[in-house]
């Protein structure tokens, strides 16, 4: 690739220590004024730097693009810069608080984004929910950034959102509550198969959830090669019975369930062998206790797993949550920032299913030489994951895609 | 103010000495990847940094300010940020070269903003020149920002889009073409009607140009008090007789030209004591000639005066360029960092004609010590001039206003 961008700052270093409890207090200081700012990459200390950054200099740069508008890729900002972009109809567990109040996650991301994977970004959040009109906006203003990170848009409008905006823009564009859960997930869930001795193809695999992140979890494993997925909404097990499915719901009711499973968590738990919680409800310890031998459980909605960790140890072989305070986390961090990185290396134009894969394996490998039912996926701050991640990436893509 | 960015940056040495010729090599090397970078205020660098900067930490802030919204002024950076918007259609001299070309000079742009006014901002470049579609695109992301410069935009669609903008944002707006040229136009010529020695309101005022700048210049100049000021656009001297004009050039027909000069700068020049080119169009010496005793001569169009400084200065007592290689550069630089840092310091919703009196009036100031035919502004390096603008545009601002 003709430009990269200089490296991620010094990588956040492996701390196990979290002692003193975090205060609102702390929270609340460390957000005044926000948590970005745009520098300026060479100082403007003379008459000559301005000349060459502003007038008269920049107009030749200006006359170039104009002519040859490959030149905005290399010469300005925006080819690299990633657009965090939300409508804050559905943030973290907090619902619909409105744009405004998803700033400071979307902030956030963008400091993920430049600190783990020494990615520009720039938060742009939607006074409107209609897709429609999203699309318009972000087509309107595209020429200003290189990539879209969609981010806490609710289901099923996001599906639909995502699949246009592909469509629309000639830049990646995914939707990190459900592609960048379904890379880790499936990261995660091809390590945990190994520590079990159990074929991944082979896997009964249970869904709780099936909203933006269920939905592409199911869609990943099946890409990965994993046959029996059951996918269970508010109203019990997907399937093809069911009159009271549309859209991405009726469709993965077609494409899973093999077997035909109706009801709810009791039944298609009972002996499965994997369960992903990502269904912000609970799993009674019964039904858990009636996966096979051997079960892998992901409870993963934040805060509060669909069954509690130390519950779920009594009858599973692996357990696995979003959490930072127990083993396994599964966290988005792992895969996003080296998915944007390396498709944006690589002068990718599209996020395909093979690059999500390429990304899965490298974090998948990454924790292969010290696996264990405690250890299946790499630690957030791990600093081998987002380089691992970028090449692998980088690597899948095939230009012109 | 509750809340304040951080000062800018060292801000830019005096130097006057440009030995080497700036190269295309040197303007493009320092064009690669782009000018800017978004940085993180409070480095990631443990888990306990990401659980107060995002997840869980980060909940606790957007349920705050969706509890109330005007934390999100305190507590994300949006509020202090910057839009520089511009839609590529006046690129500097070089016309409408459309988004992608325009983002150079708005990266520039930005750059100088955090330089000399420490403020972040971002450039958003449309693609889309329709003035409907610019407002509804620039309505639908305002959440993510907190004021908008607009840059380069084309006359006379500059006049309609920032008169309906500044109605449909709550936040500062200003097309900087027009408003930043015309404050720094009022500095100077305040201070250069003391070096000739007239009344400032008594002067006859010839305006070349009647787009965004001319008309911003002529209806600043009308608020400063100067009572005689003729427009001239490419036909000639805008007054009330002539059947062929519409809107804004309609509009200051009948604001301007009190005596009725008709003809172009011949006869709009013979007797006049100030002479203000925006125009890029060139004046011929006999009718610079015909001008009254102490003459001034601001011939401002890049990178071509109207008339050239040395020629022009057989006739006039004082002479101004935007051009850093003259003495007296007239350049936005000086007014729009602290015009914006200004509004913002002070919750200003918007930047009124006293604000912009008030940014005059302190550039102004600032050259009054050491005033003289060549010293009627500041040079644009002068690191006092910010801050100055800053103090006295803040405190021009009538909250609620």
């Amino acid at each position: 690739m003709s430009h990269s961008s200089p490296a991620p700052a010094a990588p956040p270093s492996l701390d196990h220590t979290q002692t003193q409890p975090i205060t609102d207090e702390e929270i609340f200081s460390s957000h005044e004024g926000g948590k970005l700012s745009v520098g300026v990459v060479r100082p403007l200390a003379t008459k000559r730097d301005l000349s060459i950054a502003y007038t008269p200099g920049v107009a030749q740069v200006s006359r170039a693009i104009a002519a040859d508008p490959d030149l905005a890729r290399t010469h300005t900002w925006a080819s690299r810069l990633v657009a965090v972009v939300s409508d804050g109809t559905a943030v973290l567990g907090l619902g619909n608080i409105g744009p405004a109040a998803s700033l400071p996650v979307m902030e956030g991301k963008s400091a993920l984004f430049k600190t783990f994977g020494g990615l520009d970004s720039i938060p742009i959040v939607l006074d409107t929910t209609d897709v429609d009109e999203i699309i318009e906006t972000l087509v309107r203003i595209a020429p200003s950034f290189g990539a879209v990170n969609l981010e806490d848009i609710s289901a099923p409008r996001c599906f639909e959102l995502e699949r246009r905006l592909i469509e629309a823009l000639d830049m990646p564009v995914m939707h990190d509550d459900q592609h960048g859960t379904a890379v880790v997930a499936l990261a995660a869930l091809t390590n945990a198969s190994k520590v079990v001795g159990k074929e991944f193809s082979e896997l009964r695999v249970v869904i709780a959830g099936a909203g933006a992140a269920g939905i592409a979890v199911a869609e990943m494993l099946l890409t990965a090669g994993v046959r029996d997925v059951v996918l269970l909404d508010s109203k019990g097990a997907l399937h093809t019975g069911r009159g009271d499915l549309t859209g991405m719901k009726a469709e993965f009711a077609e494409r899973t369930n093999p077997r035909g499973v109706a009801g709810g968590t009791a039944e298609a738990l009972a002996g499965a062998d994997v369960f992903i919680g990502v269904s912000s409800s609970t799993v009674p310890e019964e039904h858990i206790a009636a996966m096979a031998d051997g079960a892998i459980v992901f409870a993963l909605s934040n805060p509060d797993p669909e069954v509690a960790p130390e519950v779920a140890r009594r009858h599973a072989a692996v357990v696995a949550t979003g959490r930072s305070d127990f083993p396994n986390q599964i966290n988005n961090v792992l895969a996003f920032p080296g998915i944007f990185r390396g498709a944006l290396d690589a002068g990718a134009r599209r996020i395909t299913p093979a690059m999500k894969l390429a990304a899965a394996r490298a974090i998948a490998e990454l924790a292969e030489d010290k696996l264990s039912a405690d250890y299946i996926v790499p630690s957030p701050l791990d600093p081998r994951v987002a380089p691992a991640v970028t090449a692998a990436v980088a690597a899948a893509v095939v230009v012109g895609e």
